[in-house]
């Protein structure tokens, strides 16, 4: 029977397809004594083979989806399957103690798994989750269970799980997994933001999909309205297939625009720009006709390795970013580590509040050896194309003129060393602490442009971390404060004759995008999937007339007022 | 031989006695077989009974010093003592183990310890520390080993400790306890705010101070350079003296302004009130010439019990700091629970930043039974002073005005009950979240008054964790955007005819006051000690003079720039 279950609208577009429940079994290992020990040994050598089979597959899957980073722990993954003191261990145990090959893995992976959580490193830590990770797939093939990995879909499907972590967005593969709905997560959550890169329709925080879906079941995946349909009736299929149809066809009306500069009716131009996590997201910036980068989080450069990545690697990575924009600009901000984004090599203490914590530029003043080497791989990069480089969690101008200090004297030395590096590269930082926007006419005299990160600006300015749902109402981004704070923002900017930008979600939002052009913002940043429709509404959108109303707006009192005021005045 | 340690002055003046280290000894149980059951038993009632009456002494001590709801978790201790299941499940493991009495004990509290531990409850997991405290205490007679207690001391000390807690500073005994030094910490720990409500020199943060104290060591707690000195020569004994002596004599002229009223040097008036936590305060308040309350911390009142206090308490709360302080305004804030401060009644889920949580109005408004039964009990004390109420935690105006909706019916209901309630009753809010100070002109026209909470404003504006030392150097009280932000507030109040006072640490910053005199600062509410140096300071400076120094500062670059401003330009 039809059932239609609310959740958060974080990808749009709508799925039909069934579902592929991604939840992990129980798995219970019976301690019994076995006779056929070479039976047993030549068990276990099956399971290892198909097991690394099946991670060479994920592994080079996830090189061309997501790229040689992210691949990465598939490769730790293998390294222990043909781990040969771990293997061994397993053979003899089954030799000397007559045990089941699963049961020998199990207490011998146990003792290693024991053997590295108790050390006093974050990256032997690590260790111990890889060896779970793949002894429990062994163990399935041992027992014949089904091993619920996203990477063996191989028919369109919706992935329902609790959640998506990295390394399970890592294994889908964008051929088959046509949408996904999730238990938990928000709009901004990492689920959300891989949804919309990948462009997959999604629904996130449904609280209860994994207790309604059953697996194969057909499903309906709206993720324009947030809602997910199972086992749809007749009718709701045809609606949401013309609703797809619909939705294709304003896609394909879209396209239309990918060449097209982004212009307002009475013929302003804005600059609509993607944010982008890898070199291998470009192809989807400029087939959705973004005009630049404006957000390359080199954070994703540093996850899911053992150690810092070089400069060399870095340097690749950036030239390629700039090579592939072929001269459009590309604004690449340094290392955002710390708060939620945990690097385990780093080995950074635990914080009560790690979102008003040690991270960001605060840690990378600090281990300068990590900032000045990705600052000369920038440098080295930056005459590949047009580079500007931003500045993450400046909350002084201190700060940032310590901060540009070091990247100048980086310059000085590579030029000494007879690099070329460009002189034209624009020096500018995040506006994402509330004291930098209030101050924004003193930084104004000292940055080339700002970019607006309205993730945090939002939670610092209202005191409500974005992903702790007890207190999502209080994440609004169309209160009367925020608008006064990127109105003052805007307005020191252009007063320096510098430019100002938004690379937070709320750039490629339909009802923000009137209220920033009334503020006369110059580049918006989103999702490159946001870049057509963003382009499609400004094309309808006068600024001289949106700005008229701008004194009217940021005098407002409620978040509910603004709304009321776009979809009456600004629309 | 002297030594010098460098920590954070905390509470000022200069304390100079024997070292008590507040360090607990290690406690090691022999796991032998006794012969002598009934002495072993006897042991174990005389053991029982010296901790019995030494935690009566510690109880009473500390209703007389912190009052009864601090001096409630000593009841529950003695609870503990007195439990039959307990002691007889102790005696009978001495009769069938021939145990000794210290490990049939261990045994026992930690059965108990383990079971209420692995209860699904923080009230429960509460009564675990309960018994493991109280036990540790027995054991500790048992041993004849010496308890740490600061209740035990009963000569002039400085107490020096790795930190203290609120449960320590409960047995603090204000006639010997002459100053102490932790090793962490900052100015606003609990430890350094409890040590200026209770005047004792103290200095915090030192890090090494355990490692380097010996007990019974003469020291010196330098409260105003925020140095210890441990044993020192004769020549720094002597110059130390002199410099107590000093501050005495300081304190002395200080005392003559008790009942001045506070008038700056070209005869403005501002009201200097203070902060209190407990009915037990307002002799405090008035010793040091208080004007009024600026800020009633209503959170203890529901600390350190194991339920809601009932709307009769609370009146009696209430009504008692009303009445004392005879007719001065008196400003109670609402409950500010959550964040770093829990209710284990409450049972709140453990958050990722509970700074950025759900605490103070977001959890009242959730939960209106306890907010309703507080503004009763407010509603009701109303006739007994002059009451303003104040919301903590406010956000967004549709906060305030339901918050303020509440208390209206609240009031209705109990007029119609015939209750006799103030008409005259001020309802005002926090500005401690920065989107109330950006838009602080629309809250203007609603509230009756502001007052600043500078302790969460700036770790707001700032995205710095106060309590987070890697980040303490963002804490910027006049960092010019927080300036601005005072500022806005201040000016939006002026303009609807509202008074805006602060309660913030800030309000009592010897730095810090002649800027907020220069924004026009209504109200000034500090702990009470800093009140009288605060009227000295005021009397001397010319509130026309700063005024004409205000748009210069605001547009000042850096903390360090303003710091420097008041020093050349301000005092």
């Amino acid at each position: 029977m039809s059932e239609k279950i609310t959740g958060i609208a974080a990808s749009s577009g709508i799925a039909i397809a069934k579902v592929f429940v991604l939840a992990n079994p129980e798995i219970v290992i019976e301690r019994k004594t076995i006779s056929d020990k070479a039976g047993e040994v030549e068990r276990l050598e099956k399971a290892l083979a198909t097991s690394k089979s099946e991670l060479e597959v994920i592994r080079d899957n996830a090189k061309v989806e997501l790229g040689a980073d992210k691949a990465a722990i598939f490769d730790a993954h293998l390294l222990v399957l043909s781990d040969p003191e771990l293997v061994g261990a397993v053979k003899s145990k089954i030799e000397s103690d007559s045990l089941s090959a699963e049961a020998a893995l199990d207490d011998v992976s146990s003792m290693f798994i024991s053997m590295f959580e108790n050390m006093d490193n974050d990256y032997m830590k690590e260790r111990a989750a890889d060896i779970r990770d793949v002894s429990k797939r062994v163990i399935s093939h041992l027992l014949n269970l089904q091993f619920a990995s996203p990477a063996s879909i191989t028919e369109e499907t919706i992935v329902v799980a609790e959640d998506l972590t990295p390394s399970d967005t890592a294994q889908l593969n964008r051929k088959y997994v046509k949408g996904f709905a999730t238990d938990i997560g928000g709009r901004t959550s990492h689920s959300a933001i891989m949804s919309r890169s990948m462009e997959i329709p999604a629904v996130v925080g449904t609280k209860t999909i994994m207790e309604k879906a059953e697996q194969g079941v057909l499903a309906i995946v709206d993720g324009l309205s947030g809602e997910v349909i199972l086992d749809p009736t007749p009718e709701e299929l045809d609606e949401y297939k013309k609703k797809q149809a619909d939705f294709q066809a304003q896609q394909e009306e879209w396209k239309k625009l990918v060449n097209e500069s982004t212009k307002t009716a009475d013929g302003h131009h804005v600059e609509l720009a993607a944010n982008i996590g890898n070199p291998g997201d470009i192809e989807g910036v400029l087939n959705n006709g973004g005009e630049a980068v404006g957000l390359y989080r080199t954070e994703f450069l540093y996850m899911g390795r053992d150690k810092l990545p070089t400069e060399d690697e870095q340097f690749e990575a950036y030239k390629a970013v700039l090579e592939k924009m072929e001269g459009k600009p590309v604004v690449i901000r340094t290392l955002d580590i710390g708060g939620d984004k945990e690097l385990p090599y780093l080995d950074l203490p635990k914080e009560m509040n790690p979102f008003l914590g040690f991270r960001a530029i605060r840690l990378c003043l600090e281990q300068q050896d990590i900032f000045r080497t990705q600052l000369r791989a920038l440098l080295r990069a930056s005459s590949y194309g047009q580079l500007k480089v931003m500045f993450p969690m400046i909350a002084t101008l201190n700060e940032f003129r310590e901060a540009k200090g070091i990247l100048l004297e980086e310059k000085e030395k590579l030029v000494a060393e007879g690099t070329s590096v460009s002189d034209n590269i624009e020096i500018g930082m995040m506006v994402e602490i509330p004291s930098t926007a209030v101050l924004a006419d003193r930084f104004a005299k000292e940055v080339d442009f700002f970019s607006i990160g309205t993730n945090d600006l939002i939670q610092y300015t209202m005191a409500a971390d974005r992903m702790n749902e007890r207190v999502s109402y209080l994440y609004q981004p169309y209160n009367p404060s925020i608008l006064r704070l990127i109105n003052n923002v805007i307005t020191a900017a252009h007063n320096e004759g510098k430019w100002a930008g938004m690379c937070g979600e709320m750039a490629g939002d339909e009802t923000a995008i009137p209220l920033l052009l009334a503020l006369g913002l110059d580049e918006f940043s989103m999702s490159a999937t946001s870049i057509l429709p963003a382009r499609s509404q400004l094309a309808k959108l006068s600024k001289e007339e949106l700005t008229k109303h701008k004194e009217t707006f940021l005098n407002l009192d409620t978040v509910d007022e603004v709304i009321d005021y776009v979809k009456t005045h600004l629309s």
